[in-house]
């Protein structure tokens, strides 16, 4: 059993509060709030920290105990003293996105003009927008260059972001079960968890702060959202077609675990995530789309390595998309090793310890590799 | 260009007035009448019949044109003249489901005992019960032995049970895109959209009928089902990630042509189907089990052969389920021929005429084979 990085606390930078943020869409934020967390020291040089990119629903929380107010860490085995982000060589920075709802500035934060939650008033954000808001605190804590940017799902988009955005200021770039742009089945899923958001007249046009949340419409776009992370396989092991206990025939109510399964995750989604994040965040994941290969430098990207990480049995995310960013990025003779892992559990299998031994392994001999 | 079936008609079977008809959750249920519609001629031998069975939201109208209060022909480019199914030599019978919406019994039918709407009154019934209803309709008619049974997704599952539960009544079974049990996957995608119609507060526990119905849960409902009806190609070659002429920008409205499609799907459904329907049908299709062989007599099915069709791009039914089929079939000696066909649609591909060329080149001779 490997150490966990011990107690953490989520600090918190604030910028762009006198002249505001320009966002892709033209519009402006400001003040901007950062939530983050740090795992390991910051050596002298500056030279050994690694961004780590959450994903759709995660918060800056990546490793150690939960406390109260947080959720549990999502990547814990992957970042500690001795494992694959292994702290004792490492200085881990995770950042909370703008646009979400666990620290950082997103739509349920107070508007300084008005007072009150900003709820529909808060401006369109892009993944571009994501990543130009945590440079800001990366150039705030000194880093010139990164060691490494790495992600799962919407992390892994971040973190090809990143590059795309400041090319030359990482050595390494991870991006696992990504995608270089969400296909239209990808655009539809989270279509229909918008719209079951929306459908909810608790939604209110996204003004709800303070009241009811749409919690039953959350609850549904979130277990949409739960079928599409697992495999058929995973679902079949886990459930099979087996009865709940409390059974009692014929009804409406959840007969098979399964459906109990799904309704637990909804209810319990609802309690840690606002429904207008829901909405901001898949729509930048939407917009995203760096399939035009534009985006890399004329000279390529020398000094920069790419490891992409796709799961077998992850049909959200499916490996084709994984194989078209390397075949884009060895096109422009840029250094990029491809890995599809045989883990059995789907999109989510980043996020599974007992999925992850191989990525985790791979992950830290590609981060120590020297050039 | 194939002749039509010509204008057709709806015709009402009315029966179990007196005594009800038990079901097998243990309740009754009368009268039932059963929405039904027939081409072609039945012979004086009474050996020529083939019952099609609908799919999930289908009605008893498989062909010819439309009429004011009918919903299109679901298989027009199936049954008519010199068509796969021919009308010159079949005598084609389509029958809506109980449970349904579409002129058979079902939960917006008047409760006689209440002079109301079943609403949740209504029992639950199965893909079992509905074929049991279905044959009161053919001894009806005085037909003795079918010639096929046909269906593709539900309809495949309804000519499975007809054959279980009535074995030595038909020569040709034709499952198409079906399964003997649906996986935990195809139940949490049912659960999804029950639990969005559920969610919606104009559901008001099932009593809607004289008000306004869920049509916001129902369209979501919609929604979920059709992103897996396609394959994720189809959705690549109809939308990519094309922009909505109309598209303003950054907003919550539909920005890519395939949100605005959905969107319109799911708002034209709620116009053709009751969402308490919705609820009755997916429930019996989760709850149909033929899995285990015991349903076939010890003799074998002499006389019976069955042709089974899987598609390539269909994932939601994918063809290993309709592999697990034959294999049973197979290993009890059945005469059980097996085709996957290459379509492109997904699990629609048997309701798409272009995809469904090589489909009726198949239907169309193991029909007219003789033993």
């Amino acid at each position: 059993m490997k150490k966990s990085v011990g107690p953490t606390e989520t600090k918190y930078f604030t910028f762009a509060e006198a002249q505001g943020f320009e966002l892709e869409s033209g519009r402006g934020l400001g003040p901007i709030t950062l939530a983050y967390e740090t795992y390991g020291q910051l050596n002298s040089e500056k030279t050994n920290a690694v961004l780590v990119m959450h994903a759709f629903s995660g918060s800056a929380h990546v490793a150690g105990p939960v406390t109260a107010d947080q959720d549990p860490a999502w990547w814990d085995f992957m970042v500690g003293p001795g494992k694959a982000l292994d702290t004792e060589k490492y200085f881990a920075i995770c950042i909370n996105v703008i646009g979400g709802c666990k620290g950082s500035t997103g739509p349920s934060s107070v508007n300084p003009k008005t007072g009150k939650p900003y709820g529909l008033d808060f401006p369109l954000v892009t993944i571009g927008d994501m990543v130009r808001a945590q440079k800001a605190l990366i150039d705030h804590l000194g880093i010139k260059k990164l060691h490494g940017v790495i992600g799962g799902s919407m992390g892994g988009m971040l973190a090809l972001q990143w590059i795309a955005s400041y090319p030359g200021t990482v050595e390494c770039v991870i991006p696992i079960a990504a995608t270089l742009k969400h296909s239209p089945q990808q655009i539809a899923f989270n279509e229909v968890g918008r719209q079951a958001i929306m459908a909810d007249p608790a939604w209110n046009n996204g003004d709800y702060y303070g009241g009811t949340p749409p919690e039953k419409g959350l609850a549904v776009a979130r277990m949409v959202g739960h079928i599409t992370y697992m495999s058929n396989d995973s679902m079949e092991q886990k459930f099979s077609r087996r009865l709940k206990d409390d059974n009692t025939g014929f009804k409406f109510s959840a007969d098979f675990e399964v459906e109990g399964y799904l309704q637990h995750r909804g209810q319990s989604f609802v309690k840690r995530f606002d429904a207008n994040s829901y909405l901001y965040i898949t729509k930048a994941m939407d917009y995203f789309d760096l399939s035009d290969a534009k985006w890399i430098p004329p000279e390529g990207l020398p000094g920069t390595r790419f490891l992409v990480i796709a799961f077998k049995s992850d049909w959200l995310y499916p490996s084709a998309q994984s194989q078209d960013m390397v075949r884009q990025l060895q096109m422009k003779q840029i250094d990029a090793t491809y890995c599809e892992i045989d883990a059995a559990y789907g999109h989510d299998s980043f996020l599974i310890e007992s999925e992850a031994a191989k990525q985790s392994h791979l992950i830290k001999h590609f981060l120590a590799k020297r050039k």
